[in-house]
């Protein structure tokens, strides 16, 4: 719809963005495209932040430390009043998925442009969202539903829901008491050691079962929902390479999709969205074992940092989606499948030859690569300090092309254009990480960074 | 294609990109991007240009001056016979549409990545153009075809070639002994006035008569032809903003455009192309007149400056499309409609505010803006100093979105993004261009910037 008609149904005059860094920028790019004005709030060490250049006003919220500013919920409100902001979003991190900053957005009458508070409690905490989604009809990891009674009910149980399965120690932590069991003839002695070692560890053999996701991949599908009860998926992404639950990069379509795997994923995530009458963008990510069989991991009910490759490939602005959906605009209904291939490499201020241990510091020389097919998200700039406070992700580099081998090629080259002096990035282990064989191939689990080791630095 | 696929085919390994600033960085990121190895030339004056350091190699050609760098030929055959190149990428403007450039790199079995000498010299005088594309059937300018006898010639001549027509002395200039002529019985009157001003400014009453585009848009198509006779089109291009036959910036789909004129201009486009076997990436410049009847003015036998907003609305790198047909790969023939809005603005270091005076200089500092939807390419960095020995662009912005108003959004909040200190730019003129009524209205002709006055900066 045109900035015209956006001014005559009830658009947002204003909108606060609780947050910071390029997610902030990202959202007061797109409000000042609506022709919507912008609040900033900053901590005391964001005083130098793009987000606060960029926005029409700026209100400081507190001293470093988020508690004492960007989750602080009574600073955010007040500069929301004294600012006479109508709309707050949230951005992704600190208070995007609170259900009590929700709930006092709506009291306050300012609308929080995401779930809402029951929304977000619905699909919080994993076992309240689990049992949410079963309900909806949409597939779990298949558990045993409390403890198990012995290794005859381990076995009834693990007959019903299929080989391989892991048994767990209530108790356990660590991989202790663990077992992962591929046919019911080992049940019983891999049983009996998972007990002895709980008993032995943790003073409790208590067990209970789940299924075993075989070469499990992270997948997740984008949706949007409207007040009016009405969702649409917008395709996945994957987000299998991960390091200690941290993603690193994303990639749609994923490697291992196929029509039909995409079309019964977005199904189950519509139902999912609907079932709970979700508004806004949200993300139901699921775990695809190497059957392709998927289950609901978790629901993430707000922006991810890894939108822009969905954007890319179909030609969406997702922020602006959730925009228009906070301000009452029913969506369409149509799905949405991928055109093109993207890829997104996070960016952190992190060394990658020493741990990713975090790097923050004064960034002396900054080169951003540019052309056909590379977009760049960031809220840095040469001379910029990265406060240590935060996150240490300082940009977002998406390529985007016909196919993957070519967003890859692109992503290459611009990896190799890009400049970040006076501190340590990820850039070489993206860089690494886009000659890798099994990158390459598409060939990849959530297992795949426990095996990786970068190679020494390139002789200049 | 694969790079694999590349690989077998006949590819290339090593292109010697005989060109500067950007578009020798386009070309060098294209073919990295296709696993192509690059040789920069360079003059004395670009030695700390981006093309240098991003090729694989790079070879001085030469002094600052073009005439002795970039416009030598024999310097730069030998460039690319030392680094053993196999093709050359003239980018645009210097050799790019040199027939005698083509012959030679033919002659030392180097290829030319664009026209032979024979297509370029077909399509490069303008009257033996017209000539062409008159026996291949695409409209032109009607005229006199020599000149006029007398009055009663001129009304025959007019009659026959529609109303208004413009008379003109074939000795003029400057306006001089040149007259529109509406209707017949104004002929008589304005036909001898013009006899008698050119008689007594030339000494030569002869005249000869054109017909009258009224309120003229510049549309260009862009066209592909391969090596075997073939042609497709990319949609348009309308490039009306211009000042001094200079344009300032482009988009496409053309505002003035419609399905059934798009699909008869395209059609032109290719027969013209197909005529004359063209092989490459080329454009057909179109004069539209207000009644949307098209006219060819003349075509470009090269890549354009304005080439990247095609790419961005049928998701097509025109780089990679000129490399494959120079290596003997067949189109498929499908012609490509615009799905998106796209908009380019040359950023030029010129003075808006002092005539758009020339502005070279040292960059002192640069923040270019990105984000969803906003492509850059550029060759300048903070810090680089812009020669004065060549063309005045330096950076090309480009924004891409659903509909012709968000690309103007997005590019307003780019260019208010854009910082760039050191020199003076036309980011000042873009940004007020993009408020202008007649703009916003998609209502321009050529004239546009006869009456285009600069309001006085912003007080900040």
């Amino acid at each position: 719809m045109s900035n015209l008609e956006l001014k005559i149904l009830k658009m947002f005059k204003k909108i606060l963005i609780a947050n910071r860094g390029e997610i902030a920028l990202r959202v007061i790019r797109t409000c000042k495209e609506m022709g919507i004005k912008t609040v900033a709030v900053y901590s005391k060490a964001d005083e130098e932040s793009l987000h606060v250049r960029f926005a029409d006003e700026a209100v400081c919220i507190g001293p470093a430390a988020s508690s004492e500013s960007y989750l602080k919920i009574p600073n955010i409100i007040a500069a929301a009043e004294i600012t006479n902001a109508d709309a707050i979003h949230p951005g992704y991190g600190f208070l995007s998925e609170n259900s009590k900053f929700s709930r006092i957005c709506a009291e306050h009458e300012i609308k929080f442009i995401g779930a809402s508070g029951d929304q977000i409690d619905k699909m919080g905490d994993k076992a309240t969202a689990k049992q949410t989604m079963k309900e909806a009809g949409v597939p779990c990891v298949p558990g045993s539903e409390g403890l198990l009674k012995d290794v005859a009910d381990a076995k009834k149980i693990a007959k019903k829901m299929g080989y391989p399965v892991m048994i767990k120690a209530t108790a356990g932590g660590g991989g202790k008491g663990m077992r992962a069991v591929f046919s019911e003839d080992k049940m019983e002695e891999l049983f009996d050691s998972a007990v002895n070692e709980a008993t032995a560890a943790f003073g409790n053999g208590a067990m209970y079962m789940e299924k075993l996701i075989e070469e499990p991949r992270h997948i997740e599908i984008q949706i949007v929902g409207d007040q009016y009860g009405k969702a649409c998926h917008l395709s996945e992404r994957d987000c299998s390479i991960q390091r200690r639950h941290q993603k690193l990069t994303e990639e749609t379509p994923s490697p291992f999709m196929t029509d039909k795997l995409r079309e019964a994923m977005g199904e189950a995530a519509v139902k999912a969205a609907e079932y709970i009458k979700y508004e806004g963008a949200g993300t139901i990510e699921f775990l695809v074992d190497k059957h392709r069989k998927f289950y609901f991991m978790e629901m993430n009910t707000r922006i991810q940092v890894e939108h822009p490759i969905t954007e890319q490939v179909i030609d969406y602005d997702l922020i602006r989606e959730q925009i228009l959906v906070a301000a009452g605009v029913p969506i369409s209904g149509k799905n949405y499948l991928p055109k093109l291939h993207s890829i997104e490499c996070r960016i952190n201020a992190e060394d990658p030859y020493n741990n990713f241990r975090p790097s923050p510091g004064r960034i002396t020389t900054l080169h951003i690569p540019g052309g056909h097919g590379v977009r760049m998200d960031t809220h840095v700039y040469s001379g910029y300090s990265i406060p240590p406070n935060y996150d240490s992700m300082i940009a977002k580099l998406i390529t985007t092309a016909q196919t993957r081998e070519e967003a890859i090629n692109k992503m290459k080259r611009a990896l190799d254009e890009f400049v970040i002096e006076g501190v340590k990035t990820t850039i070489p282990f993206h860089r690494q990480l886009m000659d890798h064989p099994d990158y390459l191939a598409g060939n990849y689990t959530t297992a795949f960074m426990n095996n990786w080791k970068m190679n020494p630095p390139k002789e200049d």
